[in-house]
């Protein structure tokens, strides 16, 4: 691995594990109001079609950490409609 | 521009502009408290690592986005960090 790719997992792993601490935050507050469903939404279809885009290259390394931020960002979404529904 | 390009293109716009919805909703309500900072600046960082990766690949698509995502990034965290000592 060159250092080229190594920055570019660097990224990757940043931008996929950056989700977690508002999970995590909305798990614990159950608090939602102020985080938009909106960004959320539009951020997990980009995120969907990133999958795509990385199925039609044939490139593995999108379609795997756009698959992880995928899961994380549905779960996200998830919580955003439930709390809404709860509060 | 092939097909493959347009879906990249749809995905990188889409999530490019995700945090827009949530700029402006902080902004409108001036509330941040339940949104994590720590996401957002991980996330921030990430952008940043991305756009050193493009640089070394001289990949403009991926320098032009990640660009954009870093200019509204910026302003989201800029917005948790000001909203949070006005609270």
């Amino acid at each position: 691995m060159d250092f080229t790719e190594i920055i570019g997992l660097l990224a990757g792993t940043c931008v996929t594990i950056s989700v977690i601490p508002q999970i995590l935050k909305v798990w614990k507050t159950k608090k939602v109001r102020e985080i938009s469903l909106r960004t959320f939404s539009i951020l997990t279809f980009g995120i969907f079609v990133w999958i795509v885009y990385g199925v039609l290259k044939k490139d593995f390394p999108i379609i795997i950490t756009n698959s992880i931020s995928l899961f994380l960002n549905l779960i996200m979404v998830y919580f955003l409609l439930y709390y809404e529904k709860e509060k």
